[in-house]
């Protein structure tokens, strides 16, 4: 007989956890809804070639694939040196690939313009460790179809919006964009192709340091000129003073002569995240989207306390990204909390077309960890406790008037260790019991609070 | 390239349809809990041994089955003869072996009478075809660890109570006991052996009534004595008057002389729920409990009108039905909106004991499209339509106050068809817009009605 554990790697949820899921998703679907986000849903399953299609990356070696149904014999033994011949389909390893599809299914039905938000499991057949599983939730919003820097900021302003309401306030978002980075690496003399090299080194300033990228660099027999170039510029003064956000620091922030394009479309998402707030901020509503023009047309910073900060170094894994790259931070954990980027070109590969697009993937089960474990708001949630004999329509009667009157109700029969029992129910958000006796009436109930 | 559709038999959900899922979901979510019903979620996979293990009936041979991952040439020729050696996991197709693997597993930290639900999709290999899908969504809802009638009735009240919430008002279920079936086969004279074969066709009554039924008995030349009697039952006169429910009732649509402890609990399944629904019907939640007590005493019907209806040829197809079981209907649709029963020897399989359980499985996609289309309510969702040269720094503003004033909010970039994207963002369920120049301020924009 099988174990009776669930599949290595993956988890059961039990009522107090999949409550916590569940209250934690209502909330991120409800405020991105109300940001103008559409949720979408696809097949837990695509077929296998669309993805093995390259968009994956190092998630297509991890896919589980799905056994072809009706194989004969022959068929399994004619597939013994290419295993692919055994599947047609496989599960989802991430929501990128599902989306591009589904973009390409069905965009005659969708706005020009389309904000989508996909909640999922995605699996991947990692080895199980600590933290990692090989079933877990993605949150991804994405905005297809928009090339300004008004999506960015749409996405952060609503990703910001969707920690406050978690009561996880104070996040923020490190940005970069990758043609900026691409830009730099050029300006210091490093060949078109020893970048992605170099970009893998810089992605661990955080851990290293500046003098470990510069060594590992070395090692890396990267051109010695340019080496030198970036470690005088990594030990600038003033190179990690990132704040406040705005075009004055985003050039102090990168070698001189940096793009204009590409400033520009930074500047101009700091810009509106900052009107979006000071715009939320005023009681009336009315805004004051007008006042960061004046400050920016003076080359001044667009606010001094958006949650954004440029970083030049920041490089994020994926090969797709084209543009401008993020990262959400929260000042609790030193952990990124989720992050993306744009991603022009990958969209339109399967509708033959470049479509602009930029998203961003919230890291579920982190936020998960960090929302705290909160009874329901006002929750009133009754465990009537009845002796043995009680007639189960009294019983009935009862847990149908209480609920009538608006509190969530479970039936315990008395047992010996009364204690474990009201502990058990109180782990699951039970709030109040009662004891029963034949007669008793949902008005002469006794209900004390679970403590 | 692979096909641009979602794989065959499975579905993508658009933006308004899985809004409406989602809003069903989040009623049966809520019901369900205030009734004490606890939410869980298992992994969509199981060992393949598990789900081949004979409890999912013929499901088992529809299931997707998961390839080993790190298959060398000489194990995939090793398998040619027996395909189930390829892979070591699949894809659940029902709800109901998780739940017996998750209480194995769990049962030390839940509660001694547990109630669980789960909404949740499972595949299924099936011949595709119109409203048949290979991923559908499945919601189960079930009690183990108590035998007596309370726990049905909780099921029947939970579930009737939920459809009223859903505006599906007017459900009711039919209902029978397998023994009570079991036993009416006796004592017509038909063998224990032919039991199972004379189920399948009396589940046919509906389709081929009573002359369709005996004719197809007599064809499978089951026992000619026992064909006569049964006969000749189904052609009293009174046969097809099964209402209002009660003890007085329930003896004459059995043949006579059928168990008491039977009756006794189809009985007290009746009680309860009359319990409970004159308990919430009265506005001070009192309940008249006692009521039925001297009605059901003098072998009177428990209530005229609640919504249960004995059933003495309801067969239900699943195998392992130990004692009641009862089928879900709506007076809109003529099929059944789901069903379920008792299962007393099933979840106590991995723990090599019996534990008393009662299901009942929802059809979640049947139910969906019963569902009136309903805008949110009291949601107020305006598209914002603006020309090409408004500053982004101030639609970011005007969103941003709209969202905090309670609006969900969708841009929209003005295009040639106006009429098009408004009726698009209508069918997404936005019910107003306004236009959008370069300095519009929240107070002062008009909003109309999408109409």
């Amino acid at each position: 007989m099988a174990s009776v554990n669930p599949p290595r790697g993956m988890r059961d949820f039990l009522p107090a956890e999949k409550a916590r899921r569940e209250r934690v998703l209502a909330v991120i679907r409800e405020r991105y809804r109300v940001h103008g986000f559409d949720e979408i849903e696809t097949p837990v399953m695509e077929e296998h070639a669309r993805l093995h299609a390259g968009i994956g990356g190092d998630n297509e070696k991890l896919a589980y694939n799905v056994l072809k149904r009706g194989l004969d014999a022959d068929a399994i033994r004619s597939a013994a040196d290419d295993a692919s011949a055994l599947t047609d389909l496989g599960l989802r390893y991430d929501l990128t690939v599902p989306l591009a599809r589904f973009y390409a299914t069905n965009r005659g039905q969708l706005p020009s313009v389309f904000r989508s938000i996909q909640i999922a499991p995605v699996w991947r057949a990692e080895r199980p460790q600590k933290g990692r599983y090989r079933q877990f939730v993605q949150c991804d919003i994405d905005i297809i179809g928009d090339a300004s820097a008004r999506a960015e900021a749409e996405l952060v302003v609503a990703t910001l919006d969707t920690l406050d309401a978690l009561a996880l306030e104070g996040g923020s978002v490190r940005i970069n964009d990758r043609r900026a980075l691409d830009w730099m690496l050029d300006s210091f003399g490093f060949d078109a192709d020893e970048r992605p090299g170099v970009l893998i080194t810089i992605d661990k300033l955080d851990k290293i340091g500046p003098s470990g990228v510069v060594a590992e660099l070395r090692e890396r027999d990267a051109t010695t000129a340019a080496v030198d170039a970036f470690e005088k510029y990594l030990n600038r003064p003033q190179t990690l003073e990132y704040h406040p956000y705005g075009e004055r620091q985003i050039r102090k922030a990168l070698p001189e002569g940096a793009p204009d394009d590409i400033v520009a479309h930074l500047v101009g998402i700091g810009e509106s995240v900052a009107a979006a707030r000071a715009s939320t901020g005023s009681a009336t509503g009315e805004g004051d989207a007008a006042s960061g023009e004046d400050r920016s047309a003076a080359g001044e910073t667009v606010s001094g306390d958006i949650p954004l900060t440029f970083d030049p170094f920041l490089v994020r894994g994926m090969g797709y990204y084209t543009g401008t790259i993020f990262e959400l931070a929260h000042p609790s954990v030193g952990y990124s909390l989720g992050g993306g980027g744009r991603y022009d070109g990958m969209i339109g590969r399967f509708l033959g077309q470049d479509i602009p697009a930029v998203g961003f993937s919230i890291g579920f089960e982190r936020l998960v960890d960090l929302v705290e474990e909160r009874a329901d708001a006002a929750a009133d949630a009754v465990v009537l406790v009845h002796d043995r004999d009680v007639p189960e329509r009294e019983l009935l009667a009862l847990k149908a008037a209480l609920i009538a009157r608006g509190s969530r109700v479970r039936l315990e029969q008395r047992t010996k260790n009364l204690k474990a029992l009201l502990e058990r129910a109180a782990s699951d958000g039970y709030t109040a019991f009662a004891t029963v006796a034949t007669g008793a009436t949902a008005d002469a109930l006794e209900v004390k609070p679970l403590s």
